[in-house]
């Protein structure tokens, strides 16, 4: 008696945030701040089989591997189930990662969201989207890999994270849009999330602009405004460096300014139209030649069954 | 110099329901309870002219007319743009519904939620989604249009209401589903809402069903239970016709039982595979001679800018 069940959720981009983890309940620990959730995300397919001694292996991209935070999240959906039928279960878990990971795209946030979906689903636990994306916030936010992404791929759409906390615990708002434009993504790799959330000075200067910038988007919640607030955080944190400083500047003298950084990672997007897409990957391209470049879109669904 | 801008918002079946009106503050009016969003709705229009003497013209359909609940949350928009740009406008609104009118599918709440949405965006009024949500809200309330559909319209998907209000003050969560499957509603017509919420004896009864039917859906969050507690919500509060009652016998004898009534309408609705679909069709067409009939699906995006 095998059960199958797929989850997928959406990439996070982050534009500003302000780090919010004094509280110890993992729950109530988050981050304010805005970004957007795109349609390249994570796919998990998961296999439970009744057995006498719980397992999990996971895969991703087809390569055997012990995913840290997607096992956290698999060790809670067992309990629950424990504790709910009795039973122990064998996991089968097979992630597809549509998006870089560790580049600021929300990778560990969306493998965590959607395999918490799939097993709820697979293992009959009965809970809300929000109940099972708590697990992989819980997840998330004990092995400090993220703190606003869970809420927000959840969601879906271009969010602000008003107060901090898991789903169902923080407040979300969304900025009304068509979505009718491409995102165009491009990254250089990593930027080191936890050296970043632990350097005093660095919290300081970031937790300043965040709050602030999060006061000003409510003011006057569109497009525009998001992008020039975001630009304003990437220059008054100093978390930049010269490759996306480049990359900004070639864009915007391109006429392409819906532009800034990813939060955080060594990685852009851009707003345009579809039909200039192509044109902003070749600009990012040269100015990241060893980079990943990709199109995506706006996602305003959020984590789902598939 | 005439802006335009374009919102829909989908239609919406309440399964169980509390009325939530006692508090003054409209924000805080609402229902708790358990439906879902469809991907059939209202689809609203709208032109904006600066002028010296602010106007509003509606039309549905192709016909001008007096919507009061449309016309309210235009006076809030031009209010709240008088405020921000010391302008006053003539608003042009023209909306298509796509569901029928007074019959229980949210047509009200959808016309006010696509109305307000678009008018933030041709307004430039900068409010997020729930704030603008909120006019919607208060538009229904006041004229004792609707409860809960606005706040679940603005979200999407199968949803719990847990805690009564507009978007932004009351608590919503989704029951997870891959949505792989058609809606089928049937109707004959009215239930007079007014009269229902104003009768103490079907309050009384409507509001010890419906608090305890949540409660009892938080405890396992599944269709399967949506629908089994839809069921005892129509039963105890003895809300059906013998119509409506007739219609889910005759579609549970072939078979297909994930079905019950729309409240507040002469309606119900089928949860069933595409291709059952058309057969579920003419189950409910036969019991329903003069009915109007129609295949959804669930709608899981929510009110937006189209």
């Amino acid at each position: 008696l095998v059960i199958e069940a797929n989850g997928f959720a959406p990439g996070h981009i982050t534009c500003f945030f302000q780090i919010c983890d004094a509280p110890i309940d993992p729950l109530l620990k988050g981050s304010k701040g805005a970004g957007f959730s795109i349609k390249h995300g994570v796919i998990t397919r998961v296999q439970v089989t009744p057995s006498n001694h719980s397992s999990v292996e996971i895969s991703i991209n087809g390569k055997s591997c012990d995913a840290k935070v997607t096992q956290t999240v698999a060790g809670l959906a067992l309990d629950l189930a424990l504790q709910k039928h009795g039973q122990e279960y064998d996991l089968k878990i097979r992630q597809e990662m549509q998006i870089p990971v560790g580049a600021g795209f929300g990778a560990s946030g969306a493998a965590a969201l959607s395999t918490s979906l799939a097993l709820n689903h697979a293992l009959n636990l009965g809970l809300t989207k929000n109940k099972s994306a708590q697990l992989a916030h819980i997840a998330e936010v004990t092995h400090k890999s993220g703190l606003g992404d869970v809420i927000a791929q959840n969601e879906g759409g271009v969010e602000i994270r008003i107060w901090p906390g898991a789903p169902g615990y923080g407040h979300i708002d969304i900025i009304p849009s068509a979505c009718n434009f491409a995102v165009v993504c491009g990254s250089v790799g990593k930027l080191e999330t936890r050296e970043v959330l632990s350097n005093p000075e660095k919290r300081k200067k970031i937790n300043e602009a965040g709050d602030r910038l999060v006061k000003e988007l409510l003011k006057d919640a569109s497009i525009d405004n998001l992008i020039s607030l975001s630009k304003k955080f990437t220059m008054q944190t100093g978390l930049a460096s010269q490759t996306i400083i480049n990359t900004i500047k070639s864009l915007e003298d391109s006429g392409f300014n819906y532009c800034s950084m990813v939060m955080l990672g060594q990685s852009v997007f851009c707003f345009v139209s579809e039909k200039d897409s192509k044109n902003v990957c070749d600009i990012i391209k040269e100015c990241m030649p060893n980079g990943v470049v990709f199109i995506s879109k706006i996602d305003n669904i959020g984590a789902r069954l598939i």
